[in-house]
């Protein structure tokens, strides 16, 4: 996938105060959402409660509301953070890449080990249709700006077929990882619940021959670029 | 996309009998099901119930006990039946088709259509994955195993590149489809609440050119394809 967006996010604030949180209050916040991550997944937005959030985090009852007013409000948080760490995991692993399709198999790699660590992405993801419409597409959206900034660059390079549309693109390739990652990962869990660390390498390997065919640039477009170094 | 598996559900049966339905017991079973889908949709699982469903259907609550058991049960039939449906339009869009491309097209836009008369089928699918989650892998495999043997047929006449893993690539065009689908129907719907009744003929074309780019087969397979006719 291509370069996420930058982190536009703001630093968590006080729900109390509205101020920025400390240190410790940061690494509260943060135990609260780790907690939220784990009750959300294994019971469904309806079934979870503050209480039992609380309980798993260790945390009183009277703390949470120092960070968080509701059920809703951690949950829209947990998807924001969520989808802050998977665009953070994309571009860390698109680092470096060499090529054009290197970094795209890099970032959906980065993807799909997120995705492998972090099962809860999914199932939270599929509530907040429910829960918060808003913070739906807003997760969505956001990996797509990235994805779509990145593709229009690699386009202006001629790295990318010129024909596509990179907002349509971006959208369609989001969908092909969502898709694989549901079947190649979170169903091929263990006893334990465990999916695997990570992608079939012949399932990865398929899927980046799939990709590379999308977008490479048609041949009038390669010799262009030839013609130009 | 590729042709959808035959139709392999049973003829519907009397729960309380066990017995095939009458005409007239199939039609009032349909009534159910199309109420069921609308109260689905607009409340989600947890709001909706036997009774707001029997009511929207103007069916007695008994009745309703002669075709299902509960709930969770017309929930699952649903998903079936708008699995069922969603294939349907999908075979009946690609019938005719020249070409291996044309199908292709075709098959997405008769999934794009029904998407746009069926809004519930998204939200429906979603809550599957907490409702019942066999019924969500039952769903995503119908679809997938028809696309795959129409991509294997496709790939034995040449024309689709044979290095293509036949069940990954169908598993990410699902997943192309159905974010398309979500971002240009779904979230584009009017006041009413009405998506568009078709996708942006902009977004299909581009769409189409990806779906090109991705499955056509390499420079070498195509010219043995020439010698061998």
């Amino acid at each position: 996938m291509s370069i996420p967006a930058e982190d536009e996010d703001l630093a968590p604030v006080s729900s109390a105060t509205g101020r920025p949180l400390t240190k410790r209050g940061e690494a509260t916040r943060q135990r609260l959402l780790e907690a939220a991550e784990t009750v959300f997944a294994e019971q469904g937005y309806h079934e979870a409660s503050i209480v039992k959030i609380t309980e798993r985090a260790g945390i009183g009852l009277g703390t949470f509301y120092l960070y968080f007013d509701s059920k809703q409000t951690i949950f829209e948080a947990l998807v924001i953070d969520l989808n802050r760490r998977v665009r953070h995991s994309m571009s860390e692993s698109m680092a470096g890449a060499a090529s054009r399709l290197e970094a795209e198999r890099a970032g959906f790699a980065g993807f799909f080990r997120f995705t492998a660590a972090h099962p809860a992405l999914y199932r939270v993801v599929r509530e907040a249709e429910f829960v918060s419409p808003e913070i739906l597409r807003l997760h969505y959206t956001r990996i797509v700006e990235g994805y779509e900034a990145g593709l229009r660059a690699a386009q202006g390079s001629g790295d990318v077929d010129r024909a596509l549309d990179p907002e349509v693109t971006a959208w369609a390739l989001m969908g092909m990882g969502e898709l694989i990652g549901m079947r190649f990962l979170l169903w091929e869990r263990d006893a334990e619940g465990r999916p695997p660390a990570e992608l079939d390498p012949a399932v990865m390997a398929s899927m980046s021959t799939l990709i590379d065919n999308a977008l490479a640039p048609r041949a009038h477009e390669r010799s262009e670029k030839e013609e130009n170094r």
